[in-house]
Formats: C-alpha cells, structure tokens, sequence
C-alpha cells in the first residue's frame, strides 16, 4: 500500500517549526507494510494544496494531510477539500459538541472561532478529534482514501494511533510481511562498517537489504525483508541476525532501535546498579536523556548539576587547588566530580562532564569543544578527554551520548 | 527567488531519522526574502530523484538537495545527477585531496568508499565541503541553479552558512525587502488571541500578514512585510509593533523569536539575579534549556535533581514526614525543594518541578501528568498544580516551559 503524506503549513517553510509529523506517521505505517512514497510540504496556499493533492492521488492510494487547519488557519484547507471532493461546508452538530467538550475540558470558553471549526466539507465523514478542537476528516474517491489531520503533533500522534490506523487497516487489505531487525552498533565509522560488512551484503538475498543510519556516536543498522510468505522471511531474518552477531560482536549494544540512554538503563537494570551523574557542561542532558525512559527511577538516584565551581567544590569535593592549578575541564576534576557524585548521591555507578561548550570561553590549550568525561562503576573509574567540532547544542549532544557509550562499555567489558 | 528543497534518503520516508535540514535552509533563506516553495521527501532511488528534480526544475530557480551521498550511499544521487546535467563521473583530484584531509582530521585511514567520495560527475562545480566527506555539487542549467549537500544536518549547516548562501547571493540579485517582527506571547489560548487581534488583522495593509505559531505554553507571533521600499517597510513595521504592543502590553515578554530559556535568562542577567533548579519529574531538562543558552553561566548556579526521596531528603531537606503525609508530588514538597536547592546553591531564584511524567506511577488522586511546581525570587514564592495531558515526553516539557513562564511572570511582576 503506498501512501503519500502532505504537511501544509507556512510556518513549515520558513522554517519556524520543524515537522515531526510525518516521521512520525512514516515510523508507525512502515511496520504495517507499507510504503511512504514521499512527503510533500506546501504552503497554507490553495492552489499549492490543491496541486499537491492532484499528484499525490495519481501516485498513491492513501493521502495522508497534517495541518492547514485549527482555529486560525481553516479559511483555506476545508475549502480547498471542498474544491477536490466536491459538497459543501455545513455547520456539524456532532463535531459542534465535540468542540465544546474539548474547550470545556480546557476549562476555556467557547468563541466565534472554536465554533467555525464545527463546519467540515458535506464530501466527508468526520472522525471526532478527542484531544483537540480540529476534526479529522476522510474522504473517499477512485476507491482512494485521503485523511485530513491537525498540525498539532500531539493531536495528529493521538488519532492516528486510536483512529485513523485501526480504520485505514480495516478498509485495505496488506498481504506482503515485512520484517525489520534493527542493530546499535558503536565503535565504527560508517565506512569502516561498510567494508566490514561488504560481503555479507553482497550475500543478501534480493527482497533483504541492509540499510545504514549513523548518528553521532553511533550506527542503527536494519535488515529489511518482505515477503507474502511470512514464516520464511521470519526465519531468513533470524538466520541472518545471528551472522550478524559472529561478525560484529560486542560492537553490537542492542538488537532494537532503542536511543542509549534506553540501553544504559536496562544494562544497569539487570544487574542492580544505581547511577548518578555530575553534570557541568552537558547542564543536565545527560539526566535529562536517561529520566526520559519510562522506569528510569529503579536505577537513577539523581544528578549534581555543578554548572559555578562553587557547587563543584561545596557539593562535589573538587579541591579548589585542582581547579587552579589544571582548570574546571581537566581530569583531576572530573574524577573529583564522578567519586564526589557517587559518594553523595550514595550510588554504584556515576558519570561526569567538564567542557568547553562555546561559544565563548575557549583558550588555545583548550579550544571550544574540548570536553573530559568521566564513567565510574564502584571502583573502576575511566576518563576521557575528546575534542568535539561544531557548535553548542553539538557539543553538548556530542558529550551526553559518548558519556553514557563510555559506560556503556565499562558495563560490558 | 523561489527556492524548492528535496530531502533525499529512505531513512526519512520509513521514520527512523526526522528531517532538520529543510527546516533549517528555509529559516536562513527567509530572511533574503528567498520565497521556499515547497519540500519534497523522496527515496534513494534513481527514478524518484529524477522526477522531483524535474518538477523542482520547472517550478522555481534554486533548487537545494540534502542527503543521498555519502560512503554507503554514493552510488544512486550522483549518477542520477550525471543523468539530468549530463557528464561522466571522474575522480576529482582537488576533490581527494580534500577527502584525506577530513578523514586524517577524524583520526581515520582512508578506504576505497571515502575514496569513492572524491568521484564526481563532469557537469558540476564541486565546492569543497571543510567539515565531511562528502563533496558539495554546484549545477547549473536553463539559467536555474541545483546545489546538491551531504545528509548530515552539520555539514550541510556549515557549508550552506559559509559557502552555499553568499554564492547563492552572487549569482542572483532580489530587490524585495522583506521584514519580519516576531512576538513571544504568553497567557492566551490561539483562538482567544485571533478574537482579541481581529480588528488589527483587518486593519494591515494587503502587503503585511499576521501569522500565528502556538507552541505548548506560548504562542508567536509573527508580522511579514515585503515591498520593493525598504524605508516604507521598515517603519510601516515599527508602527505595526507599537500598536501591538499597547493591545497585548505584558502578555508579550519578548519582540525575538527565543526560547523562553533564553528570554527568562535575559531578565536574570538584566537583574543580576542567579538561579538553580531542583528537579524531580522533569529529570534535569530545565537545567539543559536553561545551559543550552550561551552565557549562562553568568546567572546558573547548578542544579540538584532529585529523582529519590533519598535525595529529596538528605541534599534539600524535604522532610520524611512531608513526603509520607503529602506524597513526593504535592506543595510542600516543592516549595521546600525550591527553598532547599537556593540555599545549597546561595542563589537568589530557584525553580522546583515534582509530578507523576507516566506512564506508571498515577494514582485516582493524582493521575499520570499532575505536576507540582515552584518558582522562588528572594522570599517570595509561588506554588502551583496542572495536569498536562499525553505522554512522558510531553509532560515533562510542558513542565519544563511552564515552570519556566512561572518564573518569568514574576520576575516581570
């Protein structure tokens, strides 16, 4: 089944918000089979709505929109719709109550333009929006199906998994399995892993391929298979997953598309040990990454966020001396500052970082981006200085996931 | 100058890695007044490349590709790109010379795919890329200019930054003045805003639009004018901004479009005020907004986070009691994590967050994104509960923008 997905909006193309939109419906079909053709930004424009609908019903048989609606914007897409699948906008009573309900929940009044969001196109059947004012809209033509959705990320995320999949799969039938085995693979450069694996490339069967998705510090690997024969790709899967495994080893952190922090927690997890960070240049991304999986509290105590060296001092134990004499991103101090962390948090494991984030405060000796990082496990203490390139956000991004790596490696070694 | 963008890798189309660059490019090229017409997501595969270049080719005059090259990927943009300019692919000897350069730069030995890299079709002009491997192409044809980028959102930032735009800017002239105010606005719902604006969005002159972004907690708010009068603009726009100013009066809290980290970081500073956090469900994410900032340093302390009770007790003297009486996520309880933290840390504001992030932990009473927070200036201090709706992720950021916006409204108070 191939779909096509339409973002309208013209805060997309000035590039005021990112959309996060289509990933996310791209990641929740693509298990089900099917295939994101592509994905098309317009503007809040008729024609350039209109004209984006025309190519994408040629090409595809579910049409998936996201924004162009909403309190303020639904001069141009309803009527726009109305414009392709014929009818007209009609005040609905149904959709009417359901906005209310919503506003109400906001504990908000209704007003002229909550009401305006109850007129949807004669051509449709409506979805009610549980979460949001904005209705979802389907319509039907040439046995095609194109849904239109809010630009909300948390309104579109939310009706698309209660309503708009369930429905879209009730109304099509998919015959193809396909199957996806995903790899986090550390300490290779892209390259280096192409060379690695060239022949077992090579070996792969036609309908199986191997797809490469680095992200700093690390490789998601997928073998991608698809069949109408579900049992044989299901096995074929499983062979090559373990030939995988002989050649890559302990390169290999994880079997599922898990971010790190997701891989640390269970490590830690399974073997009952407690973390704590300090934290000054990262400035609590590495707490934050590690609290944002579900769970996250059997294992993490909490962070020291020693941004003044003050707090390095006072909380952590650094010695002022160590401070002068080899400066706060040194690696006196960030094992100061992993020891002083475990021992006051009362932790198994810590981890601690000490850089030069920019924009300023970079000297010739240590230019932005140079950064020590400390892992701990009871006694085992490793520390590490890397020079990151790029920007602040890169910088600290760059630290946060090799940080945890490092402990990471200490916990499988 | 109307601009297309195609973003080019499968990794985009099932999900796995989410598009930034064409984000990105659009908000550079606005300010030219370079007008993005629309981005288009394709496969790595030959024919759909092709297809989107042509519709791009006959649509506007700048055409901006990202991704589709790099060491494990080369093989199907380029020839494609051989395909529509025409030309042979050769290797490129200055090309090469670059390639070693970045890869000895990493740390790495050179291999026969970086090698590939230095391979690149006849027809273009390359552009060095300083920060990768992968070669920028410049092409041009019918008077319309194709630059092709690596995927990497880094290298593609860097060299659109340093290279890519003032070629652009040579190669054509644009004579419309385009003007942008944006508006942080906090305290409306976006329909409430709409009703309260409606008489000066009636009011603006045809060449000038009022757009409406809502992010959670906040909405901007932006005026675009363009005339060929760059003086006429100009004021027309400062006239504009005075008038909302006066309807809106504090409901604005900054005329840029910043992070509320960065505008509440400006009062601090202006004030010399400092803060620290103390966090429970938001895992030390307000600690990461708030050192995201450049200069942050002047005004952050640090930060405890304090994800057990253990640490709730023994660091910011949260009494046991307190906690068996109230619970970990209740008034006292943050108010004596706020109070606690800024005379760990002797600053004169500080911010606690404690709730229940999901997805288990809620209770009938408190349900999963009930949210206990706390902002303190000096003596004062001010305590509040929200439920937020959805996920982990979204609770633990509308807490983190809304403690933020606590805070800011006091200090503007």
């Amino acid at each position: 089944m191939d779909v096509s997905i339409i973002v309208i909006g013209d805060e997309l193309l000035i590039g005021q918000v990112t959309d996060t939109n289509s990933g996310w419906i791209a990641r929740h079909l693509n298990p089900l089979g099917w295939n994101v053709k592509s994905i098309k930004v317009v503007a809040d424009d008729s024609e350039e709505i209109f004209s984006a609908i025309n190519q994408a019903f040629v090409q595809t048989d579910i049409i998936l929109t996201t924004g162009g609606l909403g309190p303020t914007k639904d001069d141009i897409t309803k009527p726009t719709l109305c414009r392709y699948f014929g009818g007209e906008l009609v005040m609905d009573k149904a959709t009417l109550r359901n906005v209310e309900e919503v506003v109400a929940k906001r504990h908000l009044t209704m007003n002229p333009l909550n009401e305006a969001q109850a007129l949807v196109p004669t051509s449709c059947r409506v979805i009610q929006n549980r979460v949001g004012t904005a209705p979802i809209m389907w319509f039907e033509k040439q046995n095609k199906v194109l849904v239109a959705m809010p630009g909300v990320p948390f309104e579109t995320e939310t009706m698309m998994e209660c309503e708009v999949i369930p429905q879209l799969l009730k109304r099509f039938c998919v015959n193809d399995h396909i199957e996806h085995r995903t790899f986090i693979v550390i300490g290779y450069a892209e390259s280096a892993l192409a060379i690695k694996l060239d022949e077992f490339e090579r070996e792969l069967p036609g309908y199986i391929h191997l797809a490469y998705l680095p992200k700093p510090g690390i490789i998601r690997l997928r073998l991608t298979g698809s069949s109408t024969d579900a049992e044989k790709i299901k096995s074929d899967m499983e062979m090559l997953s373990s030939k995988l495994d002989a050649i890559l080893g302990n390169a290999i952190v994880c079997h599922e598309d898990k971010p790190i922090s997701a891989i640390l927690g269970d490590k830690l997890h399974e073997r009952r040990l407690s973390l704590a960070t300090a934290e000054s240049c990262t400035g609590g991304n590495v707490a934050h990454q590690i609290t944002s999986i579900p769970g996250s509290s059997q294992y993490f105590t909490g962070s020291v966020v020693s941004y003044s060296n003050d707090v390095k001092q006072n909380l952590l134990g650094v010695p002022a001396d160590a401070i002068k004499e080899h400066g706060a991103v040194s690696e006196p101090v960030v094992r100061q500052m992993a020891c002083g962390v475990s021992s006051l948090l009362k932790t198994d494991c810590a981890i601690a970082t000490s850089g030069i984030a920019g924009p300023g405060g970079g000297t010739p000796e240590k230019p932005v981006g140079t950064v020590w990082m400390a892992a701990k496990i009871g006694d085992r203490i490793h520390c590490e200085c890397k020079h990151f390139p790029g920007v602040r956000d890169r910088v600290i991004d760059r630290t946060t996931t090799e940080v945890q790596i490092m402990l990471l490696k200490m916990l499988m070694e």
